[in-house]
């Protein structure tokens, strides 16, 4: 019987089929990025792709552009390409606004749907924009819902035979729990209820089986692990069953079934494109539409298996840490649980990590007390992660932390 | 008494005071552009500024840069950039979303500041998203509302004291006609009613007054007469006296008071940044901000002085056009009716428009028969106006628009 000795990061590294698509990124000297939950890295070949459209289209073809480069289709032709990702049909995604915006257009929608409810549920500890989202729609409509906004534990129970809509997202933004989208949408559908799944931390981070899990609606943004850049566009999915019966609160011209015919009146698109609202940010939409072919070719589920292997090791290698100087884990241990990110709070994390990222590690803080870490399977290398723990621990031994310029809070933190 | 000869349009533009503006744009080799009420032409200096938001922002900073390059604040300062053009106050103004949005953020705000009122009034003939805005609203809301679309010499008889809102496009985007702002809004006031400006074809092209005006609210974009590029970000303006009041239906994090906080119950900003929803997208933004720098130093009534003359010109230089080739001016001749395009009705005008812009003028075409022309001061010259009346006049007198291959309609017309 041989004993199996783990494997150094630099093996693991060497093994990772993963490993060249790093290439890909452009990755500051030094800099170990455990961010990309917040803001994905910039893909190399992004910035010809940008100043192209600044130049050659913007600045040369000018209007043309519409047509010879084909703007007028970018929403639907990146809403495309990440709907191979998330487990939607092309025509079911198309990439527009915010999640914000786009949330609010979907649950208006979804609660139409369900005219004879009143319930919509969602989790007290998603990301508040989404729980924002439902309260301005309902301050609209005049308190016409219930807002049964409750603990995660409590989904299963509040899902009852008076819900419209569950809005949830599937990663939690500070701890990294990953819900059960099948298990959830399938109790959803149970009691009659509709499903809107927030896919910020999910879509470019794990495989998504959106259709698998016969998801009704969806958003998710471009900015985390999609890498398109800051405040990149939004997407928004619609299953195509729902599709016909969709309305379009936001019916704004480009969402029109024929846009430039200039008619006064509504008549929305036939397609998913109805959920679009104004004209398209084309510098945006290029990046993100450049950033996409980065995924060309990638297995989603080696994708998976290496964010997996990443967080493993980092939690491993974090044990002493929380042994010995005030970690505790937050992020879920059985991998089904698990999104692509570890976080643990920590009485001084404000702090903590103002210091790491003086160490030339990046990753974030999220009120009140947790440290986040984000592992991006297409360019975190095993190597970042244990260097990572190793810088860290050095700010914790030598009390870098405890310094005053650390304690200083930012305009975004 | 000496006899004053009409200046050439060489002599012309040697004695424009905005002559030296032209030198900040990109202008491609042989082309005359008159579509800058559609996308204005790129600023020299914006490709090195994106590039850079792209290379050291966000590939270099990467998530330090919401605090480090300011991100977090885009979208106020591009607004008190706008501000300034606009007659408003800078915290009045913040740039985010679409036209489309922001009117239908405005469009449900100002509707519950009279909350005894259903009747919305605009023009039948506004720009569409503007009409498609308030039937979604409409909608939304179980037609809540009578929506009042009558003709523009009907607006005043349609202003009653039943009108909770007046929702307007100062100027025509098809005829060029500039509505009275300062007496429709007195008119909409004196029957308690309040004001939307789309100022879509104003922004950037003459000066306008809100705060003269008495403007309640108004909205417009950034890629026309603001160079800002394709699908840049839109704005939207407030008035001071009624932010207090002012309810975001869509109610994203961005417009949180504090939205690094994470309190799962929205409270809105204290300021106009209550109207943002999501994330602002950094590469548009960044393209705006750095275009609205060629208005620095910029005379806004100097602008206008220009604007009219360059529309005059071309007027006069169409007459024979009119007479010959069955053009039909459709733009006021008085200069206060007047914003910076001029538009004429042409049976063939598709086809004619397509033979232009082969001949290297480009302006466009809006359904059915209008064929359209803007004038931007900051880089239209009047020797440009002349050449393309003469283009123009070649086209019609050979007969190219009749080419088959001009027929044919394209996507985007």
């Amino acid at each position: 019987m041989t004993q199996t000795m783990p494997l150094k990061p630099r093996d693991l590294d060497a093994r990772d089929p993963l490993r060249g698509s790093r290439d890909r990124f452009h990755i500051p000297d030094g800099l170990i990025y455990l961010d990309g939950n917040s803001l994905g890295m910039l893909p190399k070949h992004v910035p010809a792709r940008v100043q192209a459209a600044v130049l050659e289209q913007w600045g040369e073809s000018l209007i043309r552009s519409w047509n010879t480069h084909d703007w007028i289709n970018l929403p639907a032709r990146v809403g495309g390409k990440i709907a191979r990702l998330i487990g939607a049909k092309d025509h079911e995604v198309v990439a527009c606004d915010s999640i914000s915006v786009n949330l609010f257009k979907l649950l208006n929608a979804a609660t139409r749907l369900r005219p004879e409810r009143r319930v919509i549920v969602s989790d007290i500890d998603n990301f508040p924009t989404d729980l924002y989202v439902a309260q301005g729609l309902n301050t609209l409509l005049e308190d016409r819902f219930e807002l049964r906004f409750v603990k995660r534990a409590d989904l299963e129970t509040a899902l009852q035979n008076d819900v419209a809509v569950a809005m949830l997202t599937e990663v939690d933004y500070r701890t990294g729990e990953r819900l059960d989208m099948w298990a959830l949408t399938a109790r959803a559908h149970a009691v009659g209820a509709l499903t809107i799944w927030d896919l910020a931390h999910s879509a470019g981070a794990f495989p998504v089986d959106l259709n698998g899990c016969d998801a009704d609606f969806a958003v998710g943004c471009g900015y985390k692990y999609l890498n398109g850049g800051p405040g990149s566009p939004a997407f928004l999915m619609v299953a195509e069953q729902h599709l016909e019966h969709t309305q379009a609160a936001l019916s704004g011209w480009m969402g029109h079934a024929a846009p430039f015919a200039f008619d006064p009146w509504y008549t929305p698109h036939a397609g998913v494109r109805r959920l679009t609202a104004g004209t398209p940010g084309v510098l945006g939409m290029t990046a993100l539409d450049a950033a996409l072919e980065v995924f060309d070719g990638v297995d989603m589920h080696a994708l998976r298996e290496k964010s997996l292997a990443l967080t493993d090791l980092f939690m491993t290698l974090m044990q002493p840490l929380e042994r010995e100087h005030g970690f505790a884990c937050v992020t879920p241990t059985n991998h089904a649980s698990r999104g692509s990110q570890v976080s643990y709070t920590h009485d001084q994390g404000y702090a903590v990590m103002q210091a790491l990222i003086a160490a030339n590690v990046i990753g974030d803080f999220r009120a009140p007390n947790i440290v986040r870490f984000g592992f991006t399977p297409l360019y975190t290398s095993f190597q970042d992660v244990a260097e990572a723990v190793r810088r860290l621990e050095t700010v914790m031994r030598s009390g870098a932390h405890l310094e005053p310029k650390f304690q200083t809070r930012s305009k975004v933190t």
